[in-house]
């Protein structure tokens, strides 16, 4: 088949066969493979096997590669394998080593889901289902894609590699360790030329994007003790110094109102707004009333205008406030004084801080707090962080991704970048030490981490449309 | 048999069967009457039917009373009935009504506990497990005893009414109606002398007490919400105003590091000390060195001199901050941006605060430092109360019981008052109109709420005599 013919011909096949890709999206996400849990550890494990399986079926030869054991609430668990794969040796094209998780954040219908979370159902041209977008959807887009050449009798324009996890949601787990001083020393990565990664979205409803840039995040575990054990605020309450207001008086020494984070230095060694950075952000498709509206905000940070809120999402550091573990938080009317809480928080990191740099100041500040609160009891602060990320969104890869984008959606993509944090993505920068680029699937509405969260059918199919473009744009590529 | 006889038999046949009262107690623990939670429901059920078929067993007619429905987590689940039941009619014969609680506060053995929480585990002259001093210790300490005046052939010194419920430890939903709008009307009191309840402590480990007053409680609960649904920090970070860092904000406001209540006004109401009550505290017996290491603490507020640490459990209003629910609360590292969040925080009242004038205060103040704030997130807080409770301590009834509590501990007890909070004690204090004693059963170091709640071996089958020789007493005041 003349090269041309073949795009159009892999593109009616995939819409020919919608149905049968919703029906493996809804068997992939009825299994709750939930990694923060151990309770649904066999269900990680059945996910991963599912997985391997339906890469076998397309001719790859996998493995899986054990990655040790996690403590969670005291108990020594063992991880879920990691899958690994390779599809094509033809040294005459390139390769691309595909990333993509299989498990899950927690869900509940009691959270607020309209429907059960591991049931994917459609409505309204969604489909509903907790992993639906992130990021059981795009792992299946490649699966798909791949079965599509097949099936219409062409080869792929590239050769592969997977690596596919089940514990991104958690950490990742035991995975830099395979990826930096198993896979590589091993050669996994010695033919790989590119390295593509589907975990994110558009950053609004209708336009597509290619993303160059996420921030890192470092996360706070800060801990006050009063007591040995939670007590009765009624027999103990007025004769104990109690840990929660001590947490409660440092968390709120974060941060002000507004956004701007308290802690001194900590805005130093952000990079500095050039013009040109200034520049990219007025052609950008953002409309922040819409944002506000899907998220249900009375009122935006910075006034709603559209430029900051962009800058504050991708390259200025913001701090939130996630919990408390080991307070109350049922719901009704719990009297107890808790006597250990640990406070939730977290820092996105942007360039050019260095974690352990933001680490010290936190440190630093939370202890001066400290030691003007003058309280009796006991404080610990521990923190985990990875480094901000961002590629030259100019390479011959990325202007690839983006020829392949603008054939099926008609429009030239946003190079965007991203507020969140995939900290793989450093990891498998350094170990190929190729170029990495992240290629979203889902819309920016999809809730992914919410309840209710959802990929929209016009998304997945195009997605898998588009995934199959990627792979013939690249394989096009100068080897 | 000479009435002198009679507490020496019933004690020895106490002590003959303190293995089948230890058995009884593990049936009853092995219930998992947690009342808060809705899955729990059947059991908070299948504890009140045990609890009748006992009472039945022991020749009382018996009741149980419908009181209706609650919702919980917007679904309505019907409550569990109330016990209500008689035994006795001897006109010449005082009445006393029994009143306690079948039901138990959650206890998961991750939570901390040493043994399963509903298993009872007996460990060094202890017995381990939920609710076995709060509050289904003390419940079967009175059938026992009913049993025991049986088996030794001598009639009951007392007529007896009964009022067990099973959701005190979730604010007695539907119980203050069924008294004030149904019992009392037909008449249940009436032939009432005094009110006993036995659902409190010693104030030590050594020294009994009888309690002639407890704190009230006003609960708030304190929601801002800032988003209709939980937000990814990754994405939204930065460009939200984020509810969390509003609530903390707010409840920094309300309590200083010492424990001091920084809502105005909010002492102005309190009883002021006379010098007589000042002198009440320096006979009773309690150390606040063994209190401390009893709880871990490094060190106690306002530095652990005895009388004021006496006085802030007893007479003075202390603030507690609980929890958040909404907010992230698992172990890990969640990072969610909590849409809605709701913040805990109780006062424990004292005389002579009214609930209505503190709510008033509370409301006015939170008000005063939203509008402070300047946050465009909503605001909104609700509360519910119930007033501190006294009685006079020099009245027959108390007396008779002190008379009850020498004859077992050989010693005096202290007239001690409580921090915590029993609303249906006013209640049935308004229902009667007579004299209510609170007849504390465990020890101060019970740890009622927390992990590890146990009762002693001795205070179980001790108890359960000096509920034999206050029945015996109260028979002996002049009708």
């Amino acid at each position: 088949m003349a090269s041309d013919k073949i795009l159009p011909k892999l593109f009616e096949f995939v819409d020919k066969n919608a149905e049968s890709y919703k029906q493996l999206l809804k068997e992939a996400v009825a299994i709750p493979s939930v990694s923060s849990d151990a309770k649904y550890r066999a269900d990680c494990v059945r996910m991963v096997h599912w997985t391997q399986d339906k890469l076998k079926e397309l001719g790859a030869t996998t493995e899986l590669r054990d990655v040790g054991y996690q403590t969670i609430d005291c108990q020594e668990v063992k991880l879920p394998p990691v899958l690994v794969g390779t599809l094509g040796n033809d040294p005459k094209k390139n390769t691309i080593c595909i990333y993509g998780h299989l498990d899950v954040q927690p869900a509940l219908k009691s959270d607020g889901w309209l429907t059960e979370p591991f049931e994917l159902v459609e409505r309204d041209g969604k489909l509903f289902g907790r992993g639906s977008t992130d990021d059981k959807g795009p792992v299946l887009g490649w699966l798909h894609v791949i079965n599509a050449y097949k099936a219409i009798g062409e080869e792929l324009p590239v050769n592969l590699k997977f690596v596919f996890e089940c514990m991104e949601e958690s950490g990742s787990e035991g995975l830099d360790e395979l990826l930096m001083e198993k896979l590589k020393p091993e050669g996994f990565f010695d033919t790989v030329d590119y390295v593509c990664i589907s975990d994110n979205y558009w950053l609004g409803t209708t336009k597509p994007c290619i993303t160059y840039g996420l921030r890192g995040i470092s996360y706070y575990f800060l801990e006050v003790e009063c007591a040995k054990m939670d007590l009765h605020s009624g027999v103990y309450g007025g004769t104990v110094h109690e840990a929660m207001s001590d947490l409660i008086y440092l968390m709120n020494t974060l941060v002000d109102k507004d956004g701007k984070i308290l802690i001194t230095d900590i805005y130093k060694s952000v990079a500095p707004l050039t013009e040109n950075e200034k520049k990219l952000y007025d052609t950008i498709d953002f409309n922040p009333d819409a944002y506000r509206d899907s998220i249900g905000a009375h009122q935006l940070a910075h006034k709603g205008v559209k430029e900051q809120i962009l800058m504050h999402r991708w390259r200025f550091p913001s701090l939130s406030l996630h919990g408390i573990e080991g307070a109350a938080f049922q719901p009704g009317a719990k009297t107890v004084i808790p006597g250990k809480v640990i406070g939730k928080f977290s820092i996105r990191l942007v360039p050019n801080q260095e974690p352990e740099e933001v680490e010290k100041l936190v440190f630093d500040y939370i202890h001066k707090k400290w030691a003007e609160r003058g309280s009796p009891n006991k404080m610990r602060i521990t923190a985990q962080s990875g480094r901000a990320w961002t590629e030259n969104p100019d390479h011959p890869h990325y202007q690839a991704a983006a020829r392949a984008t603008k054939l099926i959606y008609k429009t030239d993509p946003d190079m965007s970048r991203e507020g969140g944090s995939i900290p793989v993505t450093i990891t498998l920068q350094e170990a190929s030490g190729r170029n990495v680029l992240l290629l979203p699937m889902g819309a920016g509405d999809d809730m992914a981490h919410s309840q209710n969260e959802k990929i929209n059918v016009r998304n997945y199919i195009e997605g898998i449309k588009l995934f199959g473009a990627y792979l013939f744009e690249v394989g096009k590529l100068p080897k």
